[in-house]
């Protein structure tokens, strides 16, 4: 058996780039399917292969695996490196998923996710400073307690996978953390799996208008990078 | 080691009641540490056990385990029986319970845990109508697909204390879903690990204002079962 992933738009969608940056990372095999936004915020094409509607859905074989983190645990019976080793890195990992799939509200509303963008930020509302003073502590235990250089040790797992697409709006939105947050966020947006997505995500010929507006919502472009038409 | 589990108000603190639940049901020993809300909605208090402020929080040992999902996945590292013992049932299992964990935001915002109040719902929004739809399939799905009479089964598991809160607020707010649906809401209000929450929950000493607010909205009281003073 073998897995099927679907996505949305690599540009745009955070959570399908979650599980996808993971199986890529770990070489374990998979089929993308692609399903691109249909700019109308309703998804019904969705339907097809999610019970919820949403990206990302794994499927294997009859089995139908929607949610990333429920994604992630699935990929983590089969292939025993989607967690780390240790047992209180394993713990400390799966916290860290957890409060990045409940939590960051401001950060995921304010700063939606566009490989493309680079925006001025302008000032960051209260709930957005919380969110950022509490990333900033998050990855800076993480990497002392674990020695780095990932979030939970020497080996790049799902926990590193989840902060993938923040990686992509602390970049995307000028937004500025403390010296070791920067420089995980740097290693991550360098790791091939996540370069290599950013890059079909600046790549993709849609342009999807609900999360364009999301994105920029009055705030000054500073850079485009997709090659315009 | 023995885990020791940070909790709040029993009749409020939704998030507390899923691992508490599960390791009630599962006879899982393990000390509570029940901290009350402060009525101020700030939870100083919180910061001296859990690193977000949240409850709930699990301690083993040394370890620190925040955020209810991952407290379910760290106990069924030494609990098999957390999840369940079949491949399929048990990814079903982890896909509804991280559905609860993100979504169901109607749900949650708008009929706030209560577990002393029944309330006149009134006209459900249409954010809630659709969850409410989506809860009715969910269940309906795992019940038909693995044959009850629990969710994924037939041995009470994470889903099932996942769900818990949804069954106090389902009576509390007098909602209607199907047949299927309502039978098993009458079955998981009676587990005794359950009914032993609720029972503790009533007979709390505290009545939190910014709980009980979100809770009233304006709506009618029908039964308040908490002992007058
Ligand atoms: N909790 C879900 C969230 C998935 C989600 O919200 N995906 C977005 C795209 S990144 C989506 O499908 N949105 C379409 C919609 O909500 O209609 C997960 O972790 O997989
Ligand atoms: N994603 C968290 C949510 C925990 C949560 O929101 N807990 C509430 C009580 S039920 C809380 O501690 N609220 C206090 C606050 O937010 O200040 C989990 O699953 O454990």
């Amino acid at each position: 058996m073998a897995y099927r992933l679907f996505i949305a738009n690599k540009n745009y969608s955070s959570w399908s780039m979650r599980p996808w940056v993971l199986l890529r990372a770990l070489q374990i095999p998979f089929e993308e399917v692609l399903t691109p936004f249909d700019g109308a915020g309703s998804q019904q094409a969705f339907t097809h292969f999610s019970p919820t509607a949403k990206v990302p859905c794994l499927h294997d074989g009859e089995r139908v695996v929607w949610d990333s983190l429920a994604i992630l645990e699935y990929v983590a019976e089969d292939h025993a490196t989607t967690w780390p080793g240790d047992r209180a890195a394993r713990a400390w990992a799966r916290c860290a998923s957890a409060e990045m799939h409940s939590g960051f509200a401001a950060l995921r509303d304010e700063c939606s996710m566009n490989c493309a963008l680079s925006i001025d930020l302008g000032t960051p509302s209260e709930a957005l400073e919380k969110d950022l003073t509490r990333l900033d502590l998050l990855w800076q235990e993480g990497l002392d307690t674990f020695g780095g250089p990932w979030l939970a040790g020497d080996a790049f797992t799902a926990v590193d996978a989840m902060f993938a697409p923040v990686a992509v709006r602390i970049r995307g939105y000028g937004i500025k953390l403390g010296a070791t947050a920067m420089t995980y966020n740097e290693r991550l947006l360098a790791h091939p799996s996540v370069a290599d997505w950013i890059e079909q995500g600046v790549a993709e010929p849609w342009v999807d208008e609900p999360h364009e507006a999301d994105c920029i919502r009055g705030r000054r472009i500073i850079a485009d990078r997709r090659r315009q038409a």
